[in-house]
């Protein structure tokens, strides 16, 4: 049977938590009620904390703020790490000049345009003029037409040997109670199978993530991973990468890991977590 | 070195010629030139012929009726074997009452109707009015909405276990000498992908194809499977099907195996044709 | 919730029941208790029955045999369609002269025996003499070093483009209430995922044992698909397989679908039974 | 047509070399001829340099004594990164009482024994006595008996639900000019399948290995990503890790990438080099 542990019990043991957006923090129906007494806590505590997404819609600034619009004043842009910034990581370090074609929004974008090269959507992509494209980034499943501009992706990889980095490696998103919506990693797969090539994927489970976080939550400090919790409600994003990367994890049940099946899931899967807790909430 | 041997001389040592429609008989640009000789030649040798076909995007009389309008008069529409035949069968077998959802232009609805059967184009579908959808069939990649229509699908599919048909397996299909589109088969890998299930798929490799036509072409006669010559220009499907039901195979070179990669592609798939030949012209 | 059906009152709506042979005849203990009285009452009624089985490691006269000394002897060898055979119809119809290599026991190799052609088990093959080796087969996991065979295997693949045919397409089997031991099907995997190939399967789920099987039922009789009865325990063979091809299917739970979770089997796969009872047997 | 390189040129720009082992500084014949010179440039030119390996068989001071007997004494076991380190790293963080299992000889359980945990190979291992298990570790393709104690892991896997550790993530090693044979990585893929759970992986291309690498570079110093230099033999090892980790990379056409084929492997895996050169010997 299950053993469910306090949260609040749990916390008191780390220096750094690092969260997982939605389904810890947020659902499809707003705030999860009261986890901004979670956040006061670990002011309270002085205990430092992260949030570790695999969303790449929007920058730092923007995710904030919707936070703030739903009256958590705690999520600051320089507390969130998403997957989108070591796009550009990539970008700054191995494509230097150019022009970089992406799938996605326009607030998407952020993150590639921080890197100072050129941007061009894949909508305003032309196939006889592709020989400026040196990169292609997939951010977001919005801003394009999935039947036109797939198969411009589809064509343009067959014609221009270029890397390709997926910015969100999650497949769906929750969007209400009963539906999903399929994510810009899914779509990545889709143009993985039809033209044989593994692209460059970044978000959690993949260790690149973690490592990033950590670095930046030591950035003043001396701090070792086992100083450190994943609160994730995901197995094999936060749980896995988290558990491989060396952190503690622990398997919240606000989100997609509905409480009766959590037992199953972690049997089938082997994703086994440090801890298994209610929410992330701490009253 | 590879070994290119005449097509006249291969057909004569059988007495049924199954072809490939799409890379041996005509390409983007229009038919094969002189492919209308080559059935002139069959008639006058009294061999019998039939196209095998994973396009399910249209009835056989307007497949027929699309070479018709090229100049070939040959392939009338009892010559036709198509994927969406199957597709038809199992809903006669397997869906008894209720309706059937699908994907694709209502040209494509044609199998799914011949069953007698209620049909609801995907896009009409609304989501909390599922409770009489006892199938679904992915027919064409045209016809619907890619991102709104295939996030209903996953919904639906979340929803109503019910059973899921491919009726084309390909993953894409070529639009000019240099440019492809994603076929049904491929977005049916990416819902596949995200909702954890595998669907039932027909259309070559699959041996129900070869064996739906083999019945077919034996309506009247009596005719072993070593009478049998497949003829097709992709090695996955119709050598690697046509191998696996004991048909001798001939790979063309007018299609998708171009003539200087043929050989290494051969080697690294290990499916092997019994013939290879320039192309399925008889002069 | 799940329902249950007799399987008495099923069977007699069809004409002929094809039988899957472990977890629905026999376990790892033996015979299921009262099974006997199934084809007693088969046999009182005039039905026809068949085993359809992925077992290919010895003859239908050996499997009979192995039936009879349970004290089961409504099996006989004519009533046995083993994926094996479809190993042999391949070698006969496409490999016409050499040796064929072999993974299993001697008495697997009965299959390709009956062909004519040389046979050779890998551990007796000689890396630098292969010229002769025109097809290999996989047939059994028994009857070898599966750390130096496997290995010969490989290098064998790699320098020699020939035909690989695997007979039986189970990933394991049980050898007792708690364990299983990986099959051969398991072993052809490892040897794909290696070599970067896709060998030839035969045994469910392909259609193709399914229609070999039909074909089987009809050598002196006018019957329809709808007259068959699929019985079975394992949906991703028996009941996909079954359903694919257009059969009726029953799901059988005394096998590897356990009651408690056959439901949520059901949900998570969407392979679908028509019936699902309790066990094959008819008191 | 590929553009080659002299590797000389290329090593001037960065302050630190990675190096991979097997087709870059040795192959199944012994040292690659003159490789001695290539470090030798280094220590003059004070470069720093490293070997990072997939290679878990071996301490690292046994690794290194291998090299010593081959003459090659420049490779010292501080300057040996193995997938080793990161099973030892995880089983000190996660794994804190009990006994760890393996599939490896003695000489790999180097690296589990050094975490204080009590060790086992799983030849000693009795299935009813799995109690005390907390985790299993794949070392090597040697010292077990492949049938026996594969099936013996299935049922560990079955019955206990314990993290999985591979250490060597490579599937095949070269062991002749033409002749290959199955690495533990390639096992590890067997077992994942049957047993339907992924594993955690350490080695090339997983960026954690790099990670590990780079910290151990810059232990006492001040260095960037793009100080550091990959160099390797295998696209979807060293040159997809090295990319992706954001380091330039140099692909050598000493080992498995061969020199007719590496435009088109380029091509149609899309894991393109910054560099490319003949070898990796400096003269």
């Amino acid at each position: 049977m299950l053993q469910l542990q306090d949260f609040k019990s749990i916390v008191t043991k780390y220096k750094v938590i690092f969260f997982d957006a939605f389904g810890v923090l947020k659902n499809y129906k707003g705030l999860i009620p009261g986890i901004e007494h979670t956040f006061n806590y670990l002011q309270e505590q002085n205990k430092d904390y992260f949030i570790l997404t695999n969303d790449a819609s929007r920058s730092p600034a923007l995710l904030a703020e919707s936070y703030h619009k739903l009256g958590l004043y705690a999520i600051t842009p320089d507390r969130i790490i998403s997957s989108g910034m070591l796009a550009k990581e990539y970008l700054d370090l191995k494509v230097n000049h150019g022009t970089v074609a992406y799938l996605g929004t326009e607030d998407s974008a952020h993150y590639i345009e921080r890197s100072g090269l050129k941007t061009l959507p894949i909508s305003q992509l032309e196939l006889d003029n592709i020989s400026e494209v040196n990169a292609l980034v997939l951010l977001d499943d919005e801003g394009f037409d999935w039947n036109k501009d797939l198969n411009k992706v589809i064509n343009l990889l067959r014609n221009r040997n270029i890397p390709v980095i997926v910015a969100n490696t999650d497949t769906t998103y929750p969007v209400s109670q009963s539906q999903v919506a399929i994510a810009i990693g899914g779509v990545a797969e889709l143009i993985e199978n039809v033209v044989g090539k593994k692209f460059i994927r970044f978000g959690k489970p993949d260790s690149q993530l973690f490592n990033f976080a950590f670095e930046h939550a030591c950035n003043n400090c001396i701090i070792d991973k086992n100083d450190i919790l994943m609160v994730g409600d995901t197995l094999h994003t936060d749980i896995m990468g988290g558990n491989k990367f060396g952190f503690d994890t622990a398997l919240i049940l606000t989100g997609i890991t509905q409480p009766h099946m959590a037992e199953q899931y972690i049997r089938s899967t082997g994703i086994i977590p440090t801890y298994i807790c209610d929410s992330a909430v701490i009253r």
